[in-house]
C-alpha cells in the first residue's frame, strides 16, 4: 500500500502544480495517471503547440510547460503511479481513503485530490476481434517503457504525431519498425513528418500506406499480423512481428470517477468554489478541468489558483488544530524534501565610501 | 477625457495580466498607477528578488516577471496614466464611470477594475518643514522621467536599492550626482552596492554619509540644500543643487479607494469570489491583493485567475446580450489590436513515402 499525505488523481498541469503548493506546506504527494507520462492534455494532445495565455509566458510550447512544472516540483519528490487508472475510492474507519487502480495498486491518504481533467485518457482501439487476447502480450495502445521493444520487431499503426514520433524514436531501439497507415498522407508537426520521411527513405522505417492490420496471430504472445490493402488488387500481407502498437489517439473519459458518489454536473464534479474546492465528499477535492461551478473556465491558469487555495484548506484537514502561516517564497525560500534549498540572495549591508 | 472599455486601477501583475485577458475578448483597457512604472510591488519592492511559486517558472526575478507581462500584453496596446493616483469614482447617468486622478486626469469606462494591491504607493517624506513648497519645483519622491535631470545637479537621499540604483543611473544623465545617507552603510543587492562603490571611487557619485538634508532653499525653484552631519563637530554643508530626490521607500496605502462606498474588510475590498469578483457596486470589480474573501491568498497566481474569470463577466456587462464563446489561445491564436497575429503552426498533411 502506497501511503502519502495528499493523493492526486491526474498528473496534468493542475495535478503537477499541486505537488508544489502542497510541498510548500510540507505535505507529501503521490500522483496517479492513466497515461504513461505526466502532463495530461498538454502532453497527450498538443505537446508541440504553443500556448499564449500562460501568465508571463508570451508563448510556451505545451510540452515545455510540462517540463518546467516537472522541474519546479522536483524538490518535493512526488511519487508516481503511471499508466494505471484510478478505479475505486474507499473510505477507511480512520477517515482516510484508499484508491485502487485497474492494475490493483493501492494508495492510502487522508486527503484525495481529483485533478482528472476531462477524464482518464483511454485509447481508441482498432476493430480486431481477438485484440483483447493480446493486450499485455504483444499489443499496447500507448508506450510506457520503450525498452520493452529493444531488439524486437514492432508494427505501429496510425497517421498522426504519436505514430510518427514513436516510429522515429523506436528506430534506435527496435530491430525493425513498420509504420502502417490506412491513408497515403500523414498529419503532424512539420519536423515529425520530415524526419519520418527521411527515415523511411533510409529504410529505417518500413512504410506501408493504404493498409490496415486486420488479423492478429500467435499463441502465448503475438507472432504475426495480417495487413489488408485498400487497393483491392493487392494481396494481403503476412508480417511476422513481436509487437503491434495501434496509436489512433487517446480520448478522455470521466470513467470510474463518475461512480464514486460525487455530485456530477455537465460531466464534471461540482465543488465549493467560494471556499476550498471540496466536493460533496469531505476530504475529497476536485481542481482543474475536472471541476465545475458558475463561471468555471477550463484554463490552465485556473487549475493553478485552485491548487493553491485547496492546499491551504487540505492542510488543516491533514493537520487538525495546527496553524500554517503562509510565507512568500521570495521571503521564506523553498525547502525541498530532497534537502535542496532555494532562497533569495541576501541583501548586503556595506560601507561604500 | 480618456475613454476605454475597461479601466484598470493598478498596474501591478494583476492589472497587467487583465489587459491580456480583456484583449482576448477584444476589450480595450487603460491602466492608472500612482507609481511611475508598471509592476506594482514586484517593481517597487523587490525587482531583483527571485519568486519561486509562479507556475512553470522554477525561479523568476520579480522584475523579469513584469517585463514578461509587458511583452505579453503589448499586442493589446493598453493606455497608461502613470504617476497619478486615482482619487474619485463617479457614476454617470449612462451607467458608466468616471475616475479622476490627483492630477485631474479624467477616465471614462463602462467597467472599472480595481487591481490596487495593498494600495497606492505613497512616498515616505523626510521631515523638512517647507518641503511641500518645492514638490514639482525641484523635489520629487520618485523618478518618473529621468530626462528631467539631464545636465542638472541632483541630490539623492537614501540608503537602499532605489537610492543606489538611481544614483548609478543618473551619473550618465545629470551633471552632478550627490548621494546622501544618514548612516555609513548601504543596504541593497550586491551588484548595486558594488557598482555605486565603484562610481564613488571614480568621483562620478559624490558620497556624503552620516548626514541628512535638513533645509531647502530657493525662490521659484529649489536652489540649495543644507546638510547636517551626525558628527556634531562637523559644520553644516551648503550645497547648490537643482533637484533633491529623497528615496526613503514607498509604502502602500489603500487611500482614496476606501472612500468610494465599497465594502471594506481587513483593509481590502469584499468581492463575490463564488462568481465574478464584483464588488458591492455593480460594474466595479476588485481583483488581486486588493480584494478579500474566505480563503483569500495574496499571491500573484491568484490575481491571474481572478482576472480571467472577471473578464468573462465584465464582457457581458459591456456587451449586453452578446455571447462570447471562449477559444483556447492555442487553437484560436492571439490577435492584437496592433494588427499582429500569433497562432500555432498548422499541422502539415503530407505523403512521406
Ligand atoms: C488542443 C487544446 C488546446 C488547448 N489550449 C489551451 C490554452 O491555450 N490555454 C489554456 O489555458 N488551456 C488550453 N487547453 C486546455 C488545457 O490543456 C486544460 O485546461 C488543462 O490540460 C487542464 O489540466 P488538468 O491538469 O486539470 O487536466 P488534464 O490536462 O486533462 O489532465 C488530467 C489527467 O488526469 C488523468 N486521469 C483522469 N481520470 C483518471 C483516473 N481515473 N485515473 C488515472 N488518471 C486519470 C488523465 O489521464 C489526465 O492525464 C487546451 C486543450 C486542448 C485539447
Ligand atoms: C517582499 C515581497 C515578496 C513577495 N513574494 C511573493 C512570492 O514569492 N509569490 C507571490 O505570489 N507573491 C509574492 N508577493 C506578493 C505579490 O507581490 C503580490 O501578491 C502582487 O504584487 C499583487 O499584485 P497586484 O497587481 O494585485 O497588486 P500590487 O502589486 O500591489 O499593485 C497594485 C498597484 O496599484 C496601484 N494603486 C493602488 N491604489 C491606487 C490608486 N488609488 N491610484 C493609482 N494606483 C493605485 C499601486 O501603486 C500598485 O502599483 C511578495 C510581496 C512582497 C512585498
Amino acid at each position: 500500500m502506497i501511503k502519502t499525505d495528499m493523493l492526486i488523481i491526474g498528473a496534468g498541469p493542475t495535478g503537477l502544480f499541486t505537488v508544489f503548493e502542497a510541498g510548500l506546506l510540507k505535505l507529501k504527494t503521490h500522483l496517479i495517471d492513466a497515461l504513461p507520462q505526466p502532463g495530461g492534455q498538454c502532453s497527450e494532445i498538443y505537446p508541440k503547440k504553443p500556448i499564449y495565455d500562460i501568465p508571463a509566458f508570451p508563448e510556451i510550447l505545451a510540452g515545455k510547460l510540462v517540463d518546467n512544472l516537472m522541474e519546479q516540483i522536483k524538490p518535493f519528490e512526488p511519487g508516481f503511479t503511471l499508466g494505471e487508472r484510478a478505479e475505486t475510492l474507499d473510505k477507511l474507519d480512520d477517515g482516510s481513503f484508499v484508491v485502487t487502480t485497474n492494475k490493483g495498486t493501492q494508495h492510502n491518504a487522508p486527503v484525495v485530490v481529483i485533478a482528472g481533467g476531462l477524464g482518464s485518457f483511454e485509447p481508441r482501439k482498432p476493430p480486431i476481434s481477438n485484440i483483447v487476447n493480446f493486450e499485455d502480450t504483444g499489443v499496447a495502445y500507448m508506450i510506457k517503457d520503450p525498452e520493452v521493444y529493444r531488439d524486437k520487431r514492432v508494427v505501429i499503426a496510425g497517421g498522426g504525431d504519436s505514430a510518427l514520433d514513436w516510429a522515429i524514436f523506436l528506430t534506435d531501439v527496435a530491430s525493425e519498425v513498420t509504420l502502417i497507415h490506412r491513408r497515403d498522407e500523414f498529419r503532424g508537426a512539420l519536423d515529425s513528418v520530415e524526419k519520418a520521411a527521411e527515415l523511411a527513405k533510409l529504410g529505417k522505417i518500413k512504410l506501408v500506406t493504404k493498409a490496415e492490420v486486420k488479423e492478429l496471430h500467435g499463441k502465448e504472445h503475438l507472432e504475426a499480423v495480417i495487413l489488408k490493402h485498400t487497393d483491392k488488387e493487392k494481396e494481403d500481407t503476412y508480417l511476422e512481428v513481436d509487437h503491434f502498437i495501434p496509436l489512433f489517439g487517446l480520448s478522455p473519459k470521466l470513467g470510474p470517477i463518475g461512480d464514486w458518489g460525487l455530485e456530477i454536473e455537465k460531466n464534471a464534479i461540482k465543488v465549493n468554489n467560494a471556499k476550498d474546492y471540496q466536493t460533496n465528499i469531505p476530504g475529497v477535492y476536485a481542481i482543474g478541468d475536472v471541476n465545475t461551478y458558475e463561471g468555471k473556465l477550463k484554463l490552465i491558469l485556473s487549475g493553478f489558483h485552485e491548487a493553491a487555495v485547496m492546499c491551504q484548506f487540505a492542510y488543516q484537514q491533514i493537520n487538525p488544530g495546527k496553524r500554517y502561516v503562509m510565507k512568500y517564497t521570495t521571503v521564506g525560500g523553498v525547502e525541498g524534501f530532497d534537502g535542496s534549498k532555494k532562497e533569495a540572495k541576501k541583501e548586503v549591508v556595506q560601507s561604500i565610501a
